[in-house]
């Protein structure tokens, strides 16, 4: 058996985990309830006994882990919404130390990005975006083929930039941020606040509780309210998709995510009105792509990839 | 005589040059009027023959060039609005033929961010933005100590992020971009576009053509409407590099040029409204510094600096 590391994306609800082959194959997968785990090192632990049921520790080389908040130079989450554990928790040595080998953590949008790099959607490119449309909008960001970190490994939160002046409230505490339009949440929220002479004869108003799901369903089956919302959200990812490439020109931005996934039209849509809204200079320039590991798991993928970087720095 | 290498800011109006010493020592510094020369090829001619006149050329190792819309990865300056050359000049090309040594060009804000670095206020950082604020806003971005170029070389243009719904009609065609609020030209549009009950009295009104200069001079007189204006422009860019921080997560912004240098008020203002205005994970980590090059040429520095850097990579 060859060399393999663990690779964990810790979620809100739950947390998978993988044993990965520096090709990206995937030995092993399995996932635990988060939420269960009040108290992380009992979440580790169960961790560790699931994998030395079936493996032993031989191969293991290193551990990777994509977290939300996961700050890759203090190998801690740090003070994440989504999470029951709240405050600092030291993640990386936690397991470090448990495993007795190295462990390295980012959050959870970095992880994919590295992941689509090397095993997905992006690996002809140096420079890209991930987004990752979850309930909130996460995003990972390569320049020259490195994920961009920031001064205190905080980049990338492009989910909190503000698109609209005085818009919906985030909980963030502020208001307009792009996640509260662009994410399943904000989708959910447009049934609501969006306004239509459509709105009346829509299914959506028919049926309790409904999800981004239903929203693209509905709209896909011919509902005009529900591909109002569909265009309202690609319109806004559109427009926002065009002042990022302010920042880092990328070749391309990949999204990932359920909103994504919803057949082609959607990045067909986004592309549209990216290209409407943009700088020339960028126009007709920038891709965009849909992750090819939608059925894998990006994350747990590209926090394996973190461990294999690191190795391949330390032998030089 | 020690190498030396030629900087050359190539602006709308000027075009400045100096021969700078790997220390950014400045052995010679002149300028020349960019619009008397319709034909590229002339400046570069009046340049050459001016160093010869004085110096020999044995000494000199290379050229760098800071132009608008200037490109690193082409070499070429690429529809530059502002300039009275219009569609792709290839600048490097031209200087490398004409003086037959290396020549590397790079946009205008680039060229002072790399000054900055190297010579000036982000000597100690390795994660920090540039605003140069002139007729418009420039910006350049560093990450992990290396400028942010982009998959095209047109990254960092971040005086064209839309920061207002349906804003001010924007030179590109856009309506909103920072750069037509936060700018000599956008603080000279405020006085006709703000509304303010102080405005009837307020000696803006009162002299021809008032300049962003005579904001300031008027707001620090007392002059009420200045001041609504210069708070205006800070909250505006306060706020947006509230936004910007979840790019890159700079430790500091360093602002540049003539509206950044009317007092010590404005940065302390900017500072206030960022933080604000900025996503908690960010609060009271960023730090808004002043150019210490104002009265240096920063992009003369900054372009002449890449080519000390070229040469070093290429001598590993």
């Amino acid at each position: 058996m060859n060399d393999y590391v663990l690779g964990v994306d810790i979620g809100g609800t739950n947390a998978v985990y993988g044993l990965v082959e520096i090709d990206g194959t995937l030995l092993y997968e399995a996932s635990v309830r988060t939420v269960d785990y009040p108290n992380p090192q009992d979440l580790i632990d169960t961790i560790k006994q699931d994998i030395y049921n079936q493996f032993d520790f031989h191969g293991l080389v290193g551990i990777g882990i994509g977290a939300p908040n996961g700050n890759f130079y203090t190998g801690s989450i740090e003070f994440a919404p989504n999470l029951i554990w709240k405050g600092r928790i030291p993640l990386a040595k936690m397991f470090s130390e448990s495993f007795n080998c190295p462990a390295v953590l980012t959050n959870d949008a970095n992880a994919a990005a590295m992941g689509e790099a090397l095993y997905g959607n992006a690996k002809d490119l140096k420079n890209f975006v991930t987004i990752t449309l979850g309930t909130g909008l996460g995003s990972g960001i390569f320049v020259d083929g490195e994920i961009v970190y920031g001064h205190d490994g905080f980049a990338g939160e492009f989910g909190h930039i503000r698109v609209v002046n005085h818009g919906r409230s985030c909980g963030c505490g502020r208001q307009g941020c792009l996640e509260t339009y662009v994410s399943s949440s904000g989708v959910v929220r447009s049934i609501k606040e969006l306004e239509s002479i459509n709105k009346r004869t829509s299914q959506l108003l028919r049926i309790e509780n409904p999800s981004a799901r239903d929203v693209f369903d509905f709209a896909n089956q011919g509902d005009l309210f529900a591909a109002e919302i569909v265009d309202f959200t690609a319109k806004t990812l559109g427009n926002a998709l065009a002042d990022f490439a302010c920042f880092s020109s990328p070749k391309a931005y990949i999204l990932f995510g359920g909103i994504a996934q919803n057949g082609e039209k959607f990045p067909v849509e986004v592309k549209k009105y990216m290209e409407e809204a943009i700088l020339h200079i960028y126009k007709n320039k920038i891709e965009i792509r849909i992750s090819t590991l939608h059925d894998k798991n990006a994350a747990v993928l590209g926090a394996a990839s973190l461990v294999w970087k690191e190795l391949e720095l330390q032998n030089g």
